[in-house]
């Protein structure tokens, strides 16, 4: 969260200065409202983390779930919530990444390299989704996820998973835009480094 | 939506063939409920559109923003909701596009091109996001956005974009990884074609 004014900035509007309300607390999620702006939040404070996992043999894994939001089967990439287990809300993203990358896949990495973190959709959520990169990878469990998931693993080569991607979407797949990010971050290792 | 199974795709869940229920409307936003997944719908039907914008001079337009859901300044790209004017529900997502570019970046385009839609976060959504590519880019105003915004158009060197992006976000903005998803789809522009 932003505290102070960042250098030759958009002007911050004055709804920024008014009180959140909270709309309705559901289980999992509230709706808030500061201002004429609503927006969803996750009860969880840790937001997620999408992982960059390539294999030994240079394939890019993706998981396949049904979506009850949506009633549609998707292809992501491994994610985990951070901070959503009992007793570990102040889990570090990078464990959070290892737990979700070998739950739903079953490998287990060597290192847990942090990318990038940024909101899902700034214009109604507060969601924010951090991405890291696996590396070192180790095929040690069968995967699958927990016992609330139904995950299907599907390992591509790297240089074929763009296309192998829209060929899902084209059958009926719904397919997030951060997995394309996702694929921008594998092609460019180096671009986040400062 | 999807409406009939899909090849060896992953089992749909029980609680998709339960009913959904809304927990709370907002103006813009409304919490909803089946059975155990909560997520957020936009009141718009239409969801939202990504424009990936490159000038005559190879360079990738970004426009600037506060955002009062997550309290903090954004670098993203053109973009706009598809059908929320009264009386234009069923607006086309390509017009809706040329739309945003036009009121945010004072360009008009000579092509628009669908490339991918998807949902934003389908763990806690139903928003779906669409990506067009605008193509034969023309200034013909100042841009800025509606009266409700106050937008700063940047113009950043295509090969410099993703290290501008991470440059930016150790400023202190906020920064969506779908950005780095309009990098790949304007780093591969065939990708999407069938």
């Amino acid at each position: 969260m932003q505290t102070s004014p960042l250098p030759h900035a958009s002007p911050i509007p004055d709804d920024a200065s008014l009180p959140e309300e909270t709309l309705f607390s559901g289980k999992w999620l509230t709706l808030k409202k500061r201002g004429r702006w609503e927006y969803a939040s996750r009860n969880n404070p840790g937001g997620a983390v999408i992982i960059l996992a390539v294999t030994p043999d240079d394939k890019v894994i993706f998981v396949e779930q049904y979506r009850v939001s949506i009633l549609a089967n998707t292809i992501e990439m491994p994610a985990g919530l951070v901070g959503d287990l009992e007793g570990a809300e102040d889990e570090d993203v990078l464990l959070a990444a290892e737990r979700a990358l070998e739950e739903e896949t079953g490998y287990a990495c060597g290192r847990m390299e942090f990318v990038h973190e940024g909101p899902s959709s700034s214009g109604m959520s507060t969601e924010m989704i951090a991405f890291a990169r696996a590396w070192d990878l180790k095929k040690v469990g069968k995967g699958g996820g927990d016992e609330t998931e139904n995950i299907i693993v599907h390992e591509v080569p790297r240089s074929e998973a763009g296309k192998w991607l829209f060929d899902r979407a084209a059958e009926g797949f719904s397919i997030d835009a951060k997995l394309f990010a996702g694929l921008w971050f594998i092609e460019h290792p180096e671009a986040h480094k400062r």
